[in-house]
C-alpha cells in the first residue's frame, strides 16, 4: 500500500452528462477551474458523443478551447466511436477514454453494437487514437453487474481487459456502472485483473447506487488499487442505466482516503462550495453526504488527530 | 468470522425520534409488525424519555401495550434516567438500552449531566434495571468523534466500556453517533475494546452522515463484530447532534452483509415497502439508497450468483 491515492475528477463529464437542464459553458468552466484550484490534477472535462444522444455535452469543443492549460492539470475527454476520437484530437485533447461494456445488453444500448462488432470497432478507435498521438485510458463498464443481465461473469471483464493489455492501453478503468459491486467481489476481481493485465495502472470508477461506493473504495485499496474516478458532490450516473445515479463523491472519497492514511492533495473545503454551486444551479440536492457539512463548517472529523 | 450476522432494527426508535411530524401510534405499530414479518428478530420499539424533549416518543406505553408478543421478536426500549427505567419496566419491556456518551459535551446536551455525575447516575440506573429484572444493553455514544469536541480519544470510550463490563452489561453498543468514524479507526477501536471487555457481545450502531456507514460495517466485520443497529430506509439521527442524520439503512446493510457471505435472515423485499410507506407519510425521501430500487424491482444484484 502506498501512502498516496489519486482522485480523477469526472464530474464535468459523468456528473454533468445525465442532467436535463443545460449547464452553460461558462459555469462548466468555472467548476472545472475551481476543481483544478482545489488540487485535482486530472479532470475529465467533456465527452465527444453525438449531441442528439447527450445534449449536455454539445459544447465539448468550446469547453476544450477555453480550458486553462497553465494549471498543471491533465484534461481528458471520452469518446465512443472514431468520430469522437477525431473530434477530441481536433479539440486539442491529449488524453482520451475509450470504453466498452462487459455486459452485452448495456454495450448494445450504449454504443448500438454487439460485443463482436464492438471489439472490432474498439481496435479501430484505439489505432486511430494512437495515430493522433493520444494517450488512451481504456474502460470496462458494468464490471460488477448490469440491470438487464444481473450478474456479469468476471470472465467477460477479464477478456476485455486482456484485449486492452494487448493493445497497450496506458491505463485501464474498471467501472461499477450500476453500483451493484460489493467489497468481496471487488477484491476478487481486482486480484484476477492484476494477474491478467500485468503492471498496467488500474483505476476504479464506482457508483454509489446501492450505498456501497465507499466500502468498495476500501476494498480496492486493500486490493492495491489507489486511483479513483470521483465527481464533485456525488453528481452523475449513466443516462442509459436506470437508477445508476451518483458517482462516488469527490469530497467523501477524499476524506475516507485521508482517514486510511492516503494523501490525495485535494482540498475538500475548496471542492464543497463548487458542489453547493451546482446544487443551487440544478435546484436539487446532490447525493454526496459531506459537501453541505463542509460548507456549514460542521465537519471537523478529527481524522488527522485520529490517524 | 461467522456465517451469520444480526441486524437490530432501531428505526421505530432512532429513526422515528427526530421527525417533527408525529407518526400516529397505529402507523408505528404497522411498521413494527411489518419489520417483524420481514425477519427482524430484535426491534427497538420506543424510548422512555420525557415527551417535552422527544415528543415523537410520547406514546411509548401505548406502543408497548400493543406489541404483538407472539412473533418471537425481542422488543427493546431506551431510557436515559431512572424514571425511564421505571416506565419501561411498568410497560412490560424486558430488554432496555442505557447509554452514555464518550464526549462530555454531547453527554451534557443529551442528559444534562457532567461525566462524573453521569457515571454515578448510570450505576444507579443499571442497578434499578437489574432490580426490575431487565436485560441491559449498555451503549457508548460518540465513540468516533463529536461535532463539538472533534476527535474523541479512544481512552474515553474504553473507560466507559470497562465500567459496563464491571457492571455486567449483557451487551455493549458502540455508537458512531455523528458518522465521523472511519474504517481504520473502527478496526483499531474494536480491537482495543475486545481486549477491554472480554467476551461481552458488541453491537455497532453506525450513522451514514459522512457516507462511510457501510465501509464501517465491513471494517467491523473484519474486526469480528457482526451485529448492527439499522433503520428501515436509513431513517434517523440524534435530535441533539446537528447533521447527525441517517442510521445505516436496514435494506442496504443486509444486502452488503449477504454479499460478504453473512446471512441475516432479513427479507429486503419485505422491508423496502415499509420504507416507502414512511417516505410517503413524511413527504420526503429517506436517505437509504436501496429501498426505492427494491420496490421498483430494479435491484437484481446477482449477489447470490457472485458470492
Amino acid at each position: 500500500m502506498t501512502d498516496t491515492a489519486t482522485l480523477i475528477e469526472v464530474g464535468p463529464r459523468d456528473g454533468f452528462q445525465p442532467e436535463a437542464k443545460f449547464i452553460p459553458t461558462d459555469l462548466k468552466l468555472e467548476i472545472i477551474e475551481g476543481l483544478a484550484d482545489a488540487g485535482l490534477k486530472r479532470i475529465q472535462a467533456t465527452s465527444f458523443v453525438h449531441p442528439k444522444y447527450v445534449p449536455q455535452m454539445a459544447d465539448a469543443e468550446e469547453v476544450c478551447a477555453r480550458l486553462d492549460r497553465g494549471k498543471g492539470v491533465t484534461y481528458t475527454g471520452l469518446a465512443l466511436n472514431g468520430k469522437g476520437v477525431e473530434r477530441a484530437a481536433a479539440a486539442g485533447v491529449t488524453h482520451i477514454e475509450l470504453s466498452m461494456s462487459a455486459s452485452d445488453t448495456h454495450q448494445r444500448k450504449n454504443a448500438r453494437r454487439s460485443r463482436t462488432e464492438s471489439i472490432a470497432a474498439y481496435r479501430d478507435m484505439f489505432a486511430l487514437a494512437r495515430d493522433k498521438g493520444l494517450s488512451v485510458r481504456s474502460g470496462v463498464m458494468c464490471c460488477f453487474g448490469c440491470v438487464d443481465e444481473g450478474h456479469v461473469p468476471p470472465r467477460q471483464v477479464l477478456e476485455i481487459a486482456e484485449l486492452y493489455a494487448e493493445l497497450g492501453a496506458d491505463e485501464i478503468t474498471i467501472s461499477d456502472s450500476t453500483g451493484m459491486g460489493h467489497p468481496k467481489q471487488v477484491k476478487a476481481l481486482l486480484g484476477d485483473l492484476r494477474k491478467a493485465v500485468g503492471d498496467i495502472p488500474m483505476v476504479m470508477h464506482l457508483h454509489d447506487t446501492h450505498g456501497r461506493g465507499l466500502a468498495n473504495v476500501v476494498a480496492s485499496v486493500e486490493a492495491g488499487v489507489t486511483a479513483f474516478d470521483t465527481a464533485l458532490g456525488g453528481m452523475g450516473g449513466c443516462p442509459f442505466i436506470e437508477g445508476a445515479t451518483g458517482n462516488i463523491p469527490t469530497e467523501d472519497t477524499a476524506e475516507l482516503l485521508h482517514g486510511l492514511g492516503l494523501e490525495t492533495g485535494v482540498d475538500l473545503h475548496r471542492v464543497a462550495p463548487l458542489s453547493v454551486r451546482m446544487e443551487e444551479f440544478l435546484g436539487k440536492p446532490l447525493s454526496g453526504k459531506l459537501y453541505r457539512l463542509l460548507v456549514a463548517g460542521n465537519a471537523d472529523t478529527g481524522l488527522r488527530a485520529a490517524s
